[in-house]
Order: C-alpha cells, then sequence, then structure tokens
C-alpha cells in the first residue's frame, strides 16, 4: 500500500538538517558544520535544478516535436531519454566524493534499533537507521553524494506525483466509456492481472532454476520473490496509457477498456504485492507458495477495494454538498481552494484507513466531476481542470524523466541477461494468456463483442510504467530485489519506447480509428466495431435495451437522477416532485432555488449514465467536463414534442436516451418525454 | 540562506523508510517491521490529514467572515486559532507513545559523525545523524510519535511556501506605485532593518543583563544571540502584510511603502542572521560584537542582493525569448508548464550560487509580468494567474495554521516573561527609531512627502510574522534560541491579531483611504496625499517633471521601451525604427511580425515605468496583471491628435504621460506624439 510522506519527510529532513547544524559546539567546529550544511544545501538545489532543467528541456522537444509532428517517439519516451543522458553525465562526469565521514563500528547483540542514541564525550547525539548494508558494499557509502541527492525516495511518487495525475485521470474522464465496458475492464483488472501475476511468478521460477543450473545466481531467490516480480510486472500503467492514447485520440472503447483496465489493475498489483510480501512469513524458511494466504489475500483485497471505492465516492458527495448548501461560489478562489483539498484528503484518508489511495482518489474525481462540478462557480470550473492538468502534466513528465535518471545513478543495479530475456517471454506470454482468453469469455456475454484487431491492441499495448517501478523501486534490499529492479526498469524503457512509437503504425495496421472525438459515437458505418455487432433495426434494439440490459444501470441511473442529482447538486428534477408527498419540508430544504428556474435548461444535462450497449448512450456527462470551462448551462436544443408528461425516472431515461440520438443525428426515431414543470 | 529542500527530503525520506522496511530479516522481524512501517504509515497519513482538515475548517470560515462582513479577525489570524485548537488537541488529547525501540548508548572519543555504521550480529546498518539531545531529556526521545509528526521542517516553509508566494506578489505587483516609492523603499528595507536590528539587538542585551542579575536565566546567552534576535524580528513581513493590506485595498502607496519594505527586508534579515551566525566564532568564546565582520557583511549583502536581483531578472528574460521565439503559445498547457518550471528554477538556481531566493524569485515575478506575459497565450496568462493564486492561498493558510500548532506541538518552548516584555518593548522602541528619524530624512529628498498618518500607520503596522517565524524555528538546538523561538512566536501571534484585526480602525481613525482601486490615481482633492504636495499649477509641475526628476527612469524607460520590449515581447516600436540601420538585419530578424501588425493598438499597452511623481505616472503596467485573464491587446481609446512624428523614446514618453492623463482626466494638457508606422 502507498504510504503518505510529507510528514515523514518533514521530520526526516528536519533530522537531517538538524544534523548538519547543532552536529557540534565548539566554535571551530560551528564554522565547519555551517559550511557542510551550505555545502550540502548547494547540492540540493543542483540536483533539484537538474530536475527542472531536464523537465524544461523535455517541455521544449515536446513542443518542438509537435510543431513538426514527429510521431516516431512519444514524449514520455523522450523524457526518459533525456533522463539517461543526464544520468550518465552525473555518473561519470562528476568527481566521486567520499563520504567527510568514515563510518564508525560498533556491535550491537540485538536486532537493529531504529533510534540510536550516542554518546560523544558527554554529549548526546540521536541517530536514525537508514538501512541494511551488504558486507562488500561498506566502503562504497557515501560513494557519491550528488548521485544519492538525485535518487528519489518511491513515497514522493506514491503520494506527491501520483495523486494529481490519478485525479485527473478521473476527474476528466470519459464517463460513459469506462461505464459502458465496466464488467469488461474489472475482469480484465481483477482476472487477468492475478492469472498474468501467477503465470509470470511461475516462469520466472523456472528461469530462476535454470540460472541456478547454469550457476548464473550468486544469491537466494525464493519462489514468493518470483511472485512478488510477477505482482510489480503485471499491471499495466495508467500513466503511459493515458500519455500515449489519450494524446493519439485512438477509439474512445479501446482506450476505456485499457485505461480501466491499468487504473485499476495498479490496485491490484499493490495490493497483491504487499500481501505476497505480509505471506511470505507463514513458511517461516521455505518461502513456498502459500494458496491459503494468497486467496485470503484476495478476499481483502476486494474489501480494501470496494472500501477504497466508498472514501471516494464519500468524498465527491461531501464537497458537492459543501459547495451546493454554502454560497463558497461567491469566492471562486476559495472554492478551488477546498476543493483541491478535499480531492486530495481522499487520498490520504484512503491510505489512512488502510485503503488504496488510488482507487480512491480515482473515484473521488468521477463523483466530483458528475455532482460537484456542476455546483461550482464558472471560473472554478475552469480553474480546477487547468491546475489538475498542469500537475499531471508536470507529474508525469518528472516520473518519466526520473526513470531515465535512474538507469545511471541507482548504484546497485544487477543485470542478468538470463533473467531479462525470461522476463520479457514471461511477460509477453502473460499478457497474451491474460488477454485472449479473457476477451473470448467476455465475448461470449457482451452483445458488443471486442474484436480482434481490438485485443491484438491491447496485447501490444501492455505498457508498463511508473507504477511498475514504484513498486520494484520501494523495496531493493536484497539481490533479488535489485535484480527485478533493474529488470523492471529495462522493460519500462523497452515498453514505453518501442510501444510507444510504435501505436500509430499498429493502431493504423489494425485498422483502428485514431483522432476521434470521443464525445462523438462511433458512425454506424465503417467502423470495426460496429461491424461485429451483427444487430436488427433501431427501433427494435432500442426496446430490446429497454427491457433486458443493463437493469443495474437503469436503476442506477433513476436512483442518480431523481434523488442524487437534486440532493447533490443545483441541478436534476425538484425533490419535491421525486420523494413521497409525507418527505415534502426535508424535499424542500434540499432542493436548491435554481432547480426550478433552470428545469428548462437542464433537460441536456442531468444525464451521465450509460446503457451497456452500443449505440443507445446517453451523451451529455462528459461535455460537461469538456467544456471549455466558460460554459454554464447550456440551453437545451431538443426539439420538444409539446407534449407534457408527469416526471419519472423511466420516462427521463427515455428523453436522455432522445437526447443521445439528437446529437448522433442518423438514428431512428426520437422518444422524447419532457418534464413536466411541477414548480 | 535558504536550503531547497526536495532531494534531501526524498533522500532522507527513502532512509527512513528503508530503515522501517530492512531493518531485519527473519521472517518473524521482518512481519513486526511491516507492521511498523504500517503504523507509521498511517500516523503519517492522518498528520497530513490533519493539516488538510484544518485548512477545510479555515477555508470554510474564512467564507463565513466573508460572507458575514466580519472585519475584527484577520483570516490569517483566523488559521492560527484553528491551528492553537488542533494543537491543544494534539498535544493533550493523545496518548504519550513512548518509543518502540530504546535507545542505545555507546561512546565515541571524536566529535560525531553524520553516518554511522553498526554491526549487528554480523550484518552491518547506516545511521544518520539526527541532531543533539539535551542530557536532560534523553528520555523524552520518541515521547509522542504524533507531535513529532506534525512538527514540521523550516526547510519546507523556505523552499515549497515561499517561493509561490513570493513569486505572485512579484506577480501581481503593482509595479507603478512600487518603482514611484523604490527609493523610500530601498531605505526603509537596507537601512531600516539594519537600525532596527542593532537597536534590538542592544535592547535584548540589556535585558539578557537583567535577567543574570534578577536570576531568571539559568544558562548562556551571549549578545550575538541578542543580535541574532533582533535580526530574525527586525524584518516585517511580507505574507502578512500581503494577506491584510491587499485584501482591504488601503491606499496603494502606502501599501507599496509597508510591502516594498517587508520584501526586501526579508532578504535583510536572512542575509543578517546567517552572517551573524557566520562571524560569531571570531571572537573564539567571547561572542562579542566583532564591528568589522558586521560591515563586511553588509558588504557582502549588497553583492548578494545584486546578484539575486540580477539572476531573477535573468531567468524572467529568458523565459520571454523562448515564448517569444517558439510558437509554444499554441500549447497553453506546455507554456503554462515552462513558466511555472522557469519561475521556480530561479528561486534553485539564486539558492545553489548563494544568492537570496526569495529576492530573486520577486524580481523574477516582476520580469516575468512586464515582458513575459505579454507573449503568452490567452489561456496562459489566465491559467498562469490562477495557478500562483491558488499555490500563494493555500501555501499561506498553511504557513498560519502550523504556527498556531507549532505553540504546543513544539516541545521545547521556554516562556521568560522578563525576556518576552522586554522583547516586546524592544521591538516597539526599535520599529520607531527606524520609521520616524528614516521618514524623516526620505522626506527632505522627496517631494512627494510620506505623511504623519502613514507614517503612524507604518509604525503600527510592523507586522512579523511566517518570515520570523522560520528564521527563528531553523535553529533551537540551544537554550538562548529556544527562548528566542517561544518569544517569537508570542510576538507574531501578537502582531497579527492584533494589527491584523485593528488594521480597519485604525486605518479609518488616520484618515487612509481604503478600498482604492489600485490602478486608479488619486483624486486630486480630499486626500492626505495630495494634500501635503504643496504644488504648483499642472503645467509647470509637468515640466519641472520633465528636467528635473527621474533622469534614471527616463532613462530606462526608453531602454526598456525602444530595445528590451521589441526584443522580449510582441510589442514596442519595431526595431528596425530604433536600432541604427547598420543594425538592420538584426534588427529584422529580432521585430516579431506582430509589432507591424499592432502597432496601432499598442499606444497605451507598452509603458509600464513610473516617474517619481504623484500624478505623472503611466498607468498601463498594471492593467496587464490585472485584466481578468481574457483580455488580449487592448484597442486604443486615446484620440489621436493626428500628427505623426518618428518615434523616439522622449515622445514616447510624453505621449505616455499623455495616456496617464488620459485616465486621471481632470489634468491639465495633453502631450500625444503617437508614432509612424514606418512598417
Amino acid at each position: 500500500m502507498a504510504r503518505p510522506l510529507l510528514p515523514l519527510l518533514l521530520l526526516a529532513a528536519g533530522g537531517l538538517w538538524a544534523a548538519e547544524r547543532s552536529g557540534s559546539s565548539s566554535a571551530m567546529e560551528e564554522l565547519a558544520t555551517e559550511k557542510e550544511a551550505e555545502e550540502s544545501h548547494r547540492q540540493d538545489s543542483v540536483s533539484l535544478l537538474t530536475f527542472i532543467l531536464l523537465l524544461t528541456l523535455t517541455i521544449l522537444t515536446i513542443w518542438l516535436f509537435k510543431h513538426r509532428r514527429v510521431r516516431f517517439l512519444h514524449e514520455t519516451g523522450l523524457a526518459m531519454i533525456y533522463g539517461l543522458i543526464v544520468g550518465v553525465i552525473l555518473r561519470y562526469g562528476t568527481p566521486s566524493t567520499s563520504g567527510h565521514d568514515k563510518p564508525f563500528s560498533c556491535s550491537q547483540e540485538d536486532r537493529p534499533f531504529t533510534t540510536l542514541l550516542v554518546n560523544v564525550s558527554g554529549k548526546f547525539f540521536e541517530y536514525t537507521l537508514k538501512g541494511e548494508i551488504s558486507p562488500g558494499k561498506i566502503h562504497n557509502v557515501e560513494q557519491n553524494d550528488m548521485l544519492r541527492k538525485v535518487t528519489f525516495d518511491p513515497e514522493v511518487f506514491f503520494n506527491i506525483l501520483l495523486p494529481p495525475i490519478i485525479f485527473h485521470a478521473g476527474y476528466s474522464l470519459k464517463k460513459r466509456h469506462f461505464f459502458r465496458n465496466l464488467g469488461s475492464i474489472l475482469a480484465y483488472a481483477f482476472l487477468g492481472t492475478a492469472v498474468s501475476c501467477f503465470i509470470i511468478g511461475n516462469l520466472m521460477y523456472g528461469v530462476v532454476k535454470l540460472m541456478k543450473l547454469v550457476g548464473q545466481l550468486s544469491d537466494k531467490f525464493y519462489y514468493t520473490d518470483c511472485l512478488l516480480f510477477g505482482a510489480i510486472i503485471s499491471a499495466t500503467d495508467p500513466v503511459t496509457v493515458l500519455a500515449i492514447f489519450n494524446e493519439l485520440h485512438a477509439d474512445v472503447d479501446l482506450y476505456a477498456l485499457l485505461f480501466g483496465e491499468s487504473v485499476l489493475n495498479d490496485a491490484v498489483a499493490i495490493v497483491l504485492s504487499s500481501s505476497i510480501v505480509a505471506y511470505q512469513p507463514t513458511g517461516e524458511n521455505t518461502h513456498a507458495f502459500d494458496a491459503a494466504a494468497f486467496f485470503k489475500s484476495v478476499g481483502v483485497f476486494l474489501g480494501i477495494f470496494s472500501g477504497s471505492f466508498m472514501m471516494g465516492a464519500v468524498t465527491g458527495v461531501v464537497t458537492a454538498l459543501v459547495t451546493k448548501f454554502t454560497k463558497l461560489h461567491c469566492f471562486p478562489l476559495l472554492e478551488t481552494a477546498l476543493f483541491f483539498l478535499m480531492s486530495w484528503s481522499t487520498f490520504l484518508l484512503a491510505e489512512a484507513c488502510g485503503f488504496t489511495g488510488v482507487v480512491a482518489v480515482l473515484f473521488c474525481g468521477i463523483t466530483q466531476a458528475h455532482y460537484t462540478y456542476n455546483n461550482l462557480s464558472v471560473e472554478s470550473r475552469s480553474r480546477t481542470k487547468q491546475l489538475f492538468e498542469v500537475l499531471h502534466f508536470l507529474a508525469e513528465n518528472f516520473i518519466f524523466s526520473y526513470m531515465g535518471l535512474a538507469l545511471f545513478t541507482f548504484q546497485k543495479h544487477i543485470f542478468s541477461p538470463v533473467f531479462i530475456i525470461g522476463a520479457f517471454i514471461a511477460i509477453f506470454l502473460g499478457r497474451a494468456a491474460h488477454i485472449y482468453p479473457l476477451s473470448f469469455l467476455l465475448n461470449l456475454g457482451r452483445r458488443h463483442k471486442i474484436s480482434w484487431n481490438f485485443q491484438h491492441m491491447m496485447m501490444f499495448s501492455g505498457l508498463r510504467g511508473a507504477m511498475a517501478f514504484a513498486l520494484a523501486i520501494r523495496d531493493t534490499a536484497t539481490y533479488s530485489h535489485q535484480m527485478m529492479f533493474s529488470t523492471t526498469l529495462l522493460i519500462v524503457f523497452f515498453t514505453v519506447w518501442i510501444v510507444g512509437g510504435g501505436t500509430t503504425p499498429m493502431l493504423s495496421w489494425l485498422n483502428i480509428r485514431v483522432g476521434v472525438d470521443p464525445d462523438q459515437d462511433p458512425p454506424p458505418t465503417n467502423d470495426s466495431f460496429q461491424v461485429l455487432q451483427g444487430d436488427g433495426p433501431d427501433s427494435e434494439r432500442r426496446n430490446r435495451t429497454k427491457q433486458e440490459s443493463a437493469w443495474l444501470f437503469r436503476l442506477w441511473y433513476s436512483f442518480d437522477h431523481n434523488y442524487l442529482k437534486p440532493i447533490l447538486t443545483h441541478s436534476g428534477p425538484p425533490l419535491t416532485t421525486t420523494l413521497p408527498s409525507w418527505c415534502g419540508l426535508i424535499a424542500r430544504c434540499l432542493t436548491s432555488p435554481q432547480v426550478y428556474d433552470n428545469q428548462e435548461q437542464l433537460r441536456e444535462e442531468d444525464s451521465d449514465f450509460i446503457l451497456n450497449d452500443g449505440d443507445l448512450t446517453v451523451t451529455y456527462g462528459d461535455t460537461t467536463i469538456t467544456a471549455n470551462g466558460s460554459s454554464g448551462p447550456h440551453t437545451a436544443t431538443t426539439s420538444l414534442d409539446g407534449r407534457r408528461t408527469k416526471s419519472s425516472s423511466e420516462e427521463a431515461l427515455e428523453r436522455d436516451l432522445g437526447a443521445a440520438d439528437h446529437e448522433v443525428t442518423s438514428r431512428g426515431t426520437r422518444l422524447v418525454f419532457p418534464l413536466e414543470d411541477n414548480a
């Protein structure tokens, strides 16, 4: 599980700094300490500057690439290349400044303390444990200050860089396509990742045995280590997928499948890897696979997942309520700040409760976009959107630059050719065993099949990225973990460069549409997606949809439309019409006065949920987000039939279907049942 | 000097975390370590959550106060009160969890190492120095984890929270009023702070001697400590001044004086305090005041100051060039990211070179607003403005909440009533000895006098805030420093609450205008400012201005208008007209094509600098920033005289004076010499 670190950082840095400051007391020593602190401070500045200049360079080159329409290398790959170059310079260009203080040794009997008090000529100094050092490397400690400074901590990745990226993904998610494919996404993310982890783990165990036979392995490598490697490397990466596919505007359903899988299987990977680490000791020294522990961890995972989901949704709902019932929108700055803080607190709250922050912040983003966004002032809408866009962009490029840098600055690499080749084969097989059988099974149930082209593309797009990197760098204390980290780094480089650069040719080779406007449904003809549907006439299909498909969504939609939207936002039908009459007082309190005014305007705005069918979709949901920030409520453009009937969820749904049709104009008849104004 | 800390943080946190992870290797121990790490991680999340909830609460109350127009308590004071309450709860409400590992002691002969290697049953572990512990407090180490977690490091303040606040101040600065009063601002900031530091230092030395006589002092307190206290507490705070005065829209000249003084005297305070610390040892144990060292440090300070200024200006210019000569404005996101990174790198670059980041980032902000802003796309203009506004708001409130929290969570407070009362008297006298004599001297030279009301208001507004706090918390290792820190905290509380709450009544009592539109010049009548000027008829004054005053500004203005603006932005006269003809080729390369198109529109846009006179001002400069983000180049509204002469700096200046008059309509004749279109 991820760990928030700011206070840890504060404390730890405080400690380090205090160490530099108050280490000695006589005047000359004070001066020396001061000088040392200043030197260390200067190095800090320089190393941070290195990253900033790297990012600046990356941004300028990204611009050049966009300007010249270069496609063979993606910007994330570019960031990595710059990182690599700077890494080489730092590694071989800077003098190796050996530690100013020679390490001191004294023996302890017990296991190591986390805090150590040392008595130096009558004064007491506090030391904190930093980590174990393998006996061969004692003399390499503090070998190169600069390299150490630029080697950063995975916690920063998990807690500072990741939340804005994932939140932005949720906040700008095309909900329509995500929910349309939810079943498949869950299958790929949960089942697929577990299968892949297991297959990779077992294959790697074979490779390790082979290496032992050949004599390539110089230290222990347990079965659990192999499974851990499987867990680390099984998860495809949302950061990379987002960066590459979003840019290309590839087919929205394919994007939804890939993104949805990757964002959820991160959670799977995190829980799997930490449960593998945690359940290791049950075998006590055998380090064999314990099936009971594994399945127990799957149960735990489901609990964690639903808890995280709830937490994200609840924070979103609370924010929506606060922004609805206070007049905070008169002060857009306060509103934006509140929005930002509430969204970040989701992550921390989830982590504090032992849930997964990534999942919580994703669903928080979705909820915020669905409810809170409607309550924000026009200024805050654009401000929140832009704020998270900038944070997301900076965090993403930082991560990729850093990955490039790490190849040379990380000092404990172990590159084993056999292991690396084995790993590449294993992830290929693992991915294949995950995509094709699962797609076959899913296609049995889906009316809207996943085509072979899509399956091949999903196979090809098994990008490994920042998340695998972060999981691998978390623990590099032992030989096996170091080898796993080095291999993971190479796999990430390979997939980002090859897959990132090859996505465009691959898409065109597989006849998958790019440059799609995500708010537009696919045209009914000339579409690999549509062709496979084998469908009847429009009206028949509509009826079928109404009756069979997505009863769960229908239920949810009516609940959302009639109760949640009116309670949480200024839109939807007035609660006085949807709640039973004995709730009249509460209904009047909770319904905002705008509802009555806006009712006419909101015809198209209150529909977000999607039925599980290719073209019977409700289209407005995304538009509220993709609107360019200056959009207030749109005025309704549907041609009303003039009939006015009583509002009910059933009819509102049908109306939305009609609204969907209105956008995709080449579909059969429209069914519009506008609301009656009961106000 | 401030110290960037991110890499330090990364490293340090990595260390701590690794410590928690890889401390032991046998299975049971691993499990225990894992559990411990999880526990620590949960505490981190909770403590960060505490701050976020505090901020959320503050935001909601700020809204309530604004909504109900409460004025007796300022929002920064409010943030501190919430911090105090949470501090009390943490201090007395949470159980004291004593350290899980009992500290281990072993003796060393030499001075303490920063790194320690410890041999535990054959395995080596690395420890880092955390700091000295006074002998009486050995058993209090790790007394309460939670309190330690929320106690954060001054480095975070200096390097993460401060830059956005100061940059935002520079970026949104009303340059007109700042430059109009530049001489006085420099005098107050440099001379005044040094005088105040010296007076407070000496008075406090008296207080300390008194305390020794009375027997209130239990440990050493040197003369240099007193001077350090003077340096820490002399600087008025830009954060607080910005927060309170900007909100009230108090008189712009008064605001310029107070803000200018406070933002520059921070640099003075930082350099003074670090030079006092550094020059301490020359006396070797006597700790007496060394005049030579002090004056040498003043020389060093001037070097540092001008270096920082240059650095800020250069980064701004580079950003302007990049945004002008690349078509980055087609990709607003890239543009904003670049802008953000370049601005932040200024701070780091200055720190890495041994300059003062605060000053550098301030002038970087001013340069960015003056040049780069004009090159940005419309979207980036609003985006950068809003981004820094949000960051500034969050950072500011975080700082004040934290100050409240620190009163109870900091564990080494020493409150000495005599010292505290002495300090309050000393800062009062120091401020008086700084404001009144200096104002008298300045008024000898200023045509545009600083009225008594203004002097009283400046005396009253000697706010001490976040900067004093950060300087004081930097070193709390010794008895004297702990006492200084506690006293500083109380002074900050007092000034923020009393001065913050009392500013509105004080302003009205002193007849100083509030609610002034900063872009509007004061009306010629009914103004405390204007009344004191003793001026002749308008035309005479204008001529006098033209001849006597501000020849330096005139020179700078013409240089800026004719060369810098055309080179760095898309505005100003074409270089082909201002450069000698033999530079034709370069001039054509450097002038952007828009210049010829925009020339007509830019009549009012290219004037930013101000002559040192009350009403002969050039008004456009601020508008580019205060424009609400959607403003492109304004169309000229001046009524042109129809005459067209060759462009020269002299005439452009006069034209601008005319433009200024155009806005402040009740002034004499206009002198408009529009540019000739040479394109």
